[in-house]
């Protein structure tokens, strides 16, 4: 199994991004990571790896990439100067069949256009969606999308995300039937936006055939109670609610660990607290869920966090050998095939 | 200071609302709370009541309404039948300019419909924003408009909400010059959605002359960090947003305290770190920042979170008494008239 990895990309760069994809390497035998990025960054960040990790080296492979896209450029400008970066180079090995999937932490939107243009979208779809898993209070998760890719979109590509979101469930988290919703304001089938009344209708008349259980409408707090495998939205609303939820998770668990700071007594308590919050802070860290997947595309994209370290970077590397090993493309493109076909 | 209470709505109906009047009651000198509802349930109720709040009991008037909204009723429904209801007959007295603000824990697309027919919209706001206080890492809230009462608005409407917002901030907070924000995905100028964009380049065009400072996007996870004193978006975004944010919150209270009861010595440290866990728990329950107001109407009505108990009920109440304090509608009317005059 050989992953490209775009070493470069994401706020701490080849920092995070070698000691994650040798942190991988350790926990998946027989897996070969080609890292694209900067030869000597890379060779130094190698250098620079303690054991246990120094020891992935060998299954690591260096593929120099001269250029890097800046976190904060628009996908204009990657598509139009970005040909020599970490993450075109790394998504062009994808493309060609090199290795079996490309994983990156850099600019999403310069992702999403670059990875559309290098690899290209199964037929049907005309821009990949991002998805990832939300922590519920149930046992599974529950995958939410679009995240950002796709702003003001019509009826039709919410019906599409609804299928990749299931076949995603389906095969890659063996949920038999997955349970999918509609994203609403309030549960009544009156309310809510043009657009989404539309995709109500057009998902109750599809016929499923056990691929997935079309629940009608969920608000914003039903993500979390998990009673749905996947919940649909327009990519604006799926990106303030991930922002959001990420930015709420970060203050309260700063809050939990100020409130047994504030009190000597507290402080005492802190101390003994100590393992039981860090446990609970790696529950709820964004990076234990990280990695979220562009569907929609001929090939596996997984997308690292911006801000995420190390740790986080190695658990998109899992999540990309996951989909890999699922053969999460095939699927797509089956049921999206069956989809275009029940269109025309 | 007399306020208008729909005693009937929410879940938990007059049991949550009388005892949540009597509480705030007793906590303002001079206030007097009309409670509208079914006679015999809030006798009842208020024979309930225990010492201290019973004392309360002087200065809370029974004003018979026969009839009760459903909580999941649709708009249109409670336009048409709920003439007689609890929470038709306390707007009503607040158009009437009996009292000088209502609240309600009712449905709140009932609420929002039967406000803009009974008490109307001040001149160029076409129905009432729905906004509340969200907790940030900062000393001051941040006000989230629009919570859900106006979907597929135009860009307008998005520059109404800001100057709304403001004027909140301003005159309710005490906030000198609000920075105002609009909701985006990411910050670049480029991305987000077309309305978005005109409503930004309207604002960065709008004459403010002191009135709030226009601080361009911000995303989802902004909203806590305390930069800003209002954030601007859809009621679609807005609604998923506050409700994921909710559900979020409970959640991860809930995994805080099954942390602490996961082990023995977990165990003890959960009965150690009660009271901190008990004062974390109150800072976050979305209870503490309860009382969304509704903004543009030409009275003040404030609408309690649905599932709230009576602490809850007693803080959506102080936030009336807080924004007569100020005469915020006074306010508002001023800013959207000077608004008005500049479009034409």
């Amino acid at each position: 199994m050989r992953i490209a990895v775009d070493a470069m990309g994401g706020d701490a760069g080849p920092q995070a991004t070698v000691s994650g994809a040798a942190r991988a390497i350790l926990e998946q035998p027989g897996l070969e990571l080609w890292l694209f990025g900067q030869h000597q960054q890379l060779t130094a960040e190698l250098a620079r790896l303690p054991q246990p990790l120094a020891a992935a080296a060998s299954r690591l492979v260096l593929c120099e990439a001269p250029d890097v896209i800046d976190q904060h450029a628009t996908a204009a400008t990657a598509l139009r100067h970005g040909g020599c970066s970490s993450m075109a180079l790394m998504l062009a090995s994808v493309a060609r069949g090199e290795v079996d999937a490309g994983v990156s932490a850099g600019n999403t939107a310069a992702l999403v256009a670059l990875s559309r243009r290098t690899i290209g979208t199964v037929s049907g779809i005309a821009r990949p969606a991002i998805s990832t898993a939300i922590p519920t209070r149930g046992e599974r998760s529950c995958y939410l999308l679009d995240l950002g890719a796709n702003v003001d979109t019509p009826a039709s590509r919410l019906v599409d995300f609804a299928l990749m979101g299931a076949v995603m469930a389906r095969h890659v988290d063996a949920v038999e039937l997955p349970r999918v919703a509609l994203m609403n304001v309030g549960v009544e089938a009156i309310k809510g936006s043009q657009r989404v009344r539309e995709a109500d209708a057009m998902l109750r008349a599809y016929p499923s055939r056990g691929a997935f259980e079309y629940c009608g409408y969920a608000e914003g707090g039903d993500l979390f109670l998990g009673h749905v495998d996947v919940v649909v939205c327009d990519g604006f609303v799926g990106n303030a609610v991930l922002k959001a939820s990420e930015g709420l998770a970060e203050m309260l668990v700063e809050r939990v660990q100020a409130t047994f700071a504030a009190r000597w007594s507290g402080r005492l308590l802190g101390l003994l607290a100590r393992p039981s919050l860090r446990r609970l802070k790696n529950e709820l860290d964004p990076v234990r869920f990280n990695g979220a997947s562009l569907l929609g595309l001929k090939g596996i994209v997984v997308k690292s966090h911006g801000g995420t370290g190390s740790d986080g970077f190695h658990y998109a590397i899992k999540r990309a050998v996951q989909e890999i090993d699922r053969n999460l493309p095939k699927h797509l493109e089956e049921r999206l095939a069956v989809h275009v076909n029940l269109s025309t």
